[in-house]
């Protein structure tokens, strides 16, 4: 079985102002009807391979979190007092699952088109983890992208591969050499491997935090299905991510390529790509009308939008803000007032 | 004295959503603190040449003009039963005014930046309609306009010209002709004559709109400062413009040629321009961010307005609609749904 680990920590600026402290990503229906945090609960949904999933949050989500969870019946919610990073929030799940468990690390954010191929690669990441590895999935890379971290593959291990190296966001003709080359993939922040051997490397690299850990989870409190680590224990811990903390110095790295229509939806223009659009590239959420339209998102919560003229352009209306940008303009977008001043 | 006669009638639907039918363009407050209307009236304010303001409106818009009208002393207000375009309306005018009133046709809903100019053409005009010519403002001509109608200017009659003929809105080659030729004006909707000049000459062409009209103001009523004209006999009249029942007709047309900062504001893009932008070319009324951004107009009664990256578009936030167009699809914007199904 594998334990599917779920992570709703952060919350992002890029989305705004569709996405806001106080309804973050992970929860909204940004592609379909389900919001991400449902689809990736319905991926892990599988008696024969899956257990009951494990969420882990903050205290600020949970309402979301309760909210959305629905029937998944068993799962645990582990309520971070505060955000740490991954590597904390991983090891929280680890220690309060079975040592031999093999845990199945998912951010709550991200859009996957292909269920079946997601699973194959749990499946096959699942096969590597039993065997002591430590899995990343590599997504496959379909462009140039500098807004991620990279995985170059190592030699062969019968299913997957061992990892040569993990790379930094690169510069673009860095990251154009690595789409040439074909042995780069994108780190998308999923995970397999079994809990005690990531806990072992994480007392390795991290003694301290590791103590910090056992003392909060020691200390905590359970509440029905949900788990609240000490506070006082746990603040002590320094945020760190599973990558820096555990994955770029491990030994025992893999990973298994995979190709399922992967996006973080890390802007309003990876949202655009996600959605299908209509023949001339449009697509609408709310009500719209566009008069020589090509390539032009609308998100709309009520008001009427109507639209003549553009291409490649991404209109937004949220509450009392209006967002328009242009593809290119929404990297920017979390450097606007509207976005700062959440 | 001037008498100015303001025509307060209509309501596009080009200027939606901002302009809405029951929020006409007059009197929205589109470039400045002041309404095109107030504006209107604050030329004409002139102890010495003009006298108090006849204004011609319908019944739907005396709201506005009464709320708007403001200091205006001795000014009188002719409620027309229904709309039936301008020749009628400026009748009803004549018909109240002395015979030996000079007038001084204005539309309530066009720009002037040069008042000066435009008081100095007015006396022009008027020193014109005083020798019994009826007389149009022949406005600049600074770019191929096709949305707007020619006057072609003959012989000089000491101050302004005999006009040669009147010209319809004409196709972009045959303006840029006009352009080039040097001797065609724009017809901005302005005119000049004596209140009987005027009366007789749409006799002779109208005879029929001259009776109804005559019958409409004897069985018409005051009521304070404002006049009704009877609406049984008005109902009969068949619209029509100034334009074709008098001007293209007489043969006493003058026109005084004049540069005054003239706009008919017929669209968002001609609102732009009357606008003085900033440095980049942009121009906000409203909460707005730019970035990136050149030449791009807002107008937002509220929520705010964040763009990146656009150059050359128009954005309006109005009540339950927001409108994004590029400046070329400003010409659609009457087309658009929510335009039309007001």
């Amino acid at each position: 079985m594998i334990h599917p680990v779920i992570l709703c920590g952060g919350s992002g600026t890029r989305l705004w102002p569709l996405s806001r402290v106080d309804k973050p990503k992970p929860f909204l229906p940004l592609v379909g009807k389900r919001s991400l945090f449902e689809q990736t609960l319905d991926r892990c949904v599988n008696e024969v391979i899956f257990a009951a999933p494990t969420i882990v949050t903050v205290e600020k989500h949970l309402d979301h979190v309760e909210g959305q969870l629905g029937e998944a019946a068993g799962a645990s919610i582990i309520v971070e007092p505060m955000g740490k990073n991954t590597a904390p929030a991983i090891a929280l799940a680890a220690l309060r699952l079975p040592e031999d468990a093999i845990m199945l690390v998912c951010p709550s954010d991200h859009y996957i088109k292909d269920t079946a191929a997601f699973v194959s690669a749990a499946e096959t990441a699942s096969a590597l983890a039993d065997q002591g590895f430590l899995v990343s999935f590599g997504i496959k890379a379909t462009s140039p992208e500098t807004g991620y971290g990279y995985i170059k593959r190592g030699e062969e291990l019968g299913v997957g591969f061992a990892v040569e190296r993990f790379v930094e966001k690169p510069d673009l003709a860095t990251a154009q050499s690595f789409l040439a080359d074909g042995s780069y993939s994108w780190n998308g922040g999923i995970f397999a491997f079994k809990a005690e051997v990531f806990l072992t490397e994480l007392a390795n690299h991290c003694p301290q935090m590791m103590d910090a850990l056992r003392a909060s989870v020691e200390a905590g409190s359970k509440d029905g299905q949900r788990f609240h680590p000490d506070a006082s224990s746990f603040a002590q811990i320094e945020s760190d991510s599973i990558d820096y903390a555990v994955m770029e110095t491990t030994e025992r790295a893999a990973m298994v390529p995979v190709s399922m229509g992967w996006s973080d939806i890390g802007n309003w223009d990876a949202l655009r790509e996600a959605q299908n659009g209509d023949a001339l590239g449009n697509s609408i959420k709310g009500q719209a009308e566009l008069v020589d339209c090509t390539n032009v998102m609308i998100h709309s919560d009520g008001p009427r939008v109507s639209v003549v003229g553009l291409d490649d352009v991404i209109i937004v209306v949220d509450g009392n803000d209006v967002l328009v940008t242009t593809a290119a303009g929404t990297q920017k977008v979390g450097t606007l007032k509207g976005a700062k001043s959440q």
